[in-house]
């Protein structure tokens, strides 16, 4: 079975639409995907990747053009959702423990939909917490767990590990050491993992 | 016939594969397609939109997913092209006049097949002098003309008119004042034209 590794990162837009999708799509295509969160905006401010900030036609085209694509997946939106959000961390730091404990992709899902159905900021700890309570998880113990020393180094490990791979955004797809960057490139992946070349 | 404005700009790496695959596609689509040169480096600079200089992690993917790309719509190509190009100007005035004159897609395509295949600079004299070869056309009258005032007067109108239709880089497609950015949304510029969304 192809396995891809999906490196996403709360606060990043485009991660929205494959969150949103990817299992309806992992099921048609018969793929394994491994959900993993890092930090890109550690990485993007390490490389002085400055996509959007101070760039308003920029910034609107990107807006229009994920409100096409989730219209074409049948996603709904409320365009557009509260950006850049303040702090990109906890969040993530929240879905990487939820990872190793089970419920951290229905984390992810609920808090993409906060944010970008509801405009609820995802770094907020209102969202965060809400988003905790849709996967059953008591906020206040999963907090205390997602702030402990082991999980901030967990991340900031997850994140080198990306750099290392060659991932420098996020949604980013990784399959025998071919890094695929954007939701637009998730088919290429799965071709990539499945004949080593992209059709 | 469904009409779809190409804006391209020579200098733009991710043109090159428009520019290669473009005709075969608009014959399978029976799509007609305009083809629009205008300066992206005029745009980009206004618009503090720069994507690839100092960033040497997201040049070298940007190489990649060119490569692998070309590879998908079986284009050759010798990569990575000598980039940037020194200037964009005259290549593009060149474009221009040959749009008005019938021959400006041979010269584009040509040109890039020297830079993309034979790893000869476009912006370069010597480039622009050999793709007027190859279109039969006499570098020295064709140069003397795309010099003139008129025809920079000309795409600098053309590159205002980009900008006004909301165009930050290149390639785009503009289809009923909607636009697409990206050789990998020609498709979606396609629907767009035919049904009023992307599918």
């Amino acid at each position: 079975m192809p396995e891809i590794d999906f490196w996403f990162s709360i606060g990043s837009t485009y991660s929205f639409l494959t969150i949103k999708r990817l299992d309806d799509w992992s099921a048609e295509h018969d793929a394994t995907v491994n959900w993993r969160p890092f930090n890109v905006r550690t990485v993007m401010s390490e490389q002085q990747n400055i996509p959007f900030a101070g760039k308003p036609i920029k910034s609107a085209y990107m807006w229009r053009d994920i409100e096409r694509r989730a219209a074409k997946y049948h996603i709904h939106a409320n365009l557009p959702a509260p950006y850049p959000i303040s702090d990109l961390a906890l969040a993530n730091q929240v879905a990487l423990l939820g990872m190793t404990e089970g419920w951290g992709k229905t984390y992810t899902q609920s808090l993409y939909g906060l944010w970008f159905e509801d405009g609820i900021e995802a770094g907020s700890e209102t969202a965060i917490t809400e988003a905790l309570h849709r996967c059953q998880q008591d906020p206040r113990l999963a907090l205390a767990r997602a702030r402990s020393p082991d999980i901030v180094q967990s991340l900031e490990n997850e994140t080198n590990t990306a750099i290392q791979l060659g991932v420098f955004g996020a949604p980013s797809f990784v399959v025998r050491g071919e890094v695929f960057w954007g939701d637009d490139r998730l088919d290429d992946a799965l071709s990539w993992v499945r004949v080593g070349h992209v059709v």
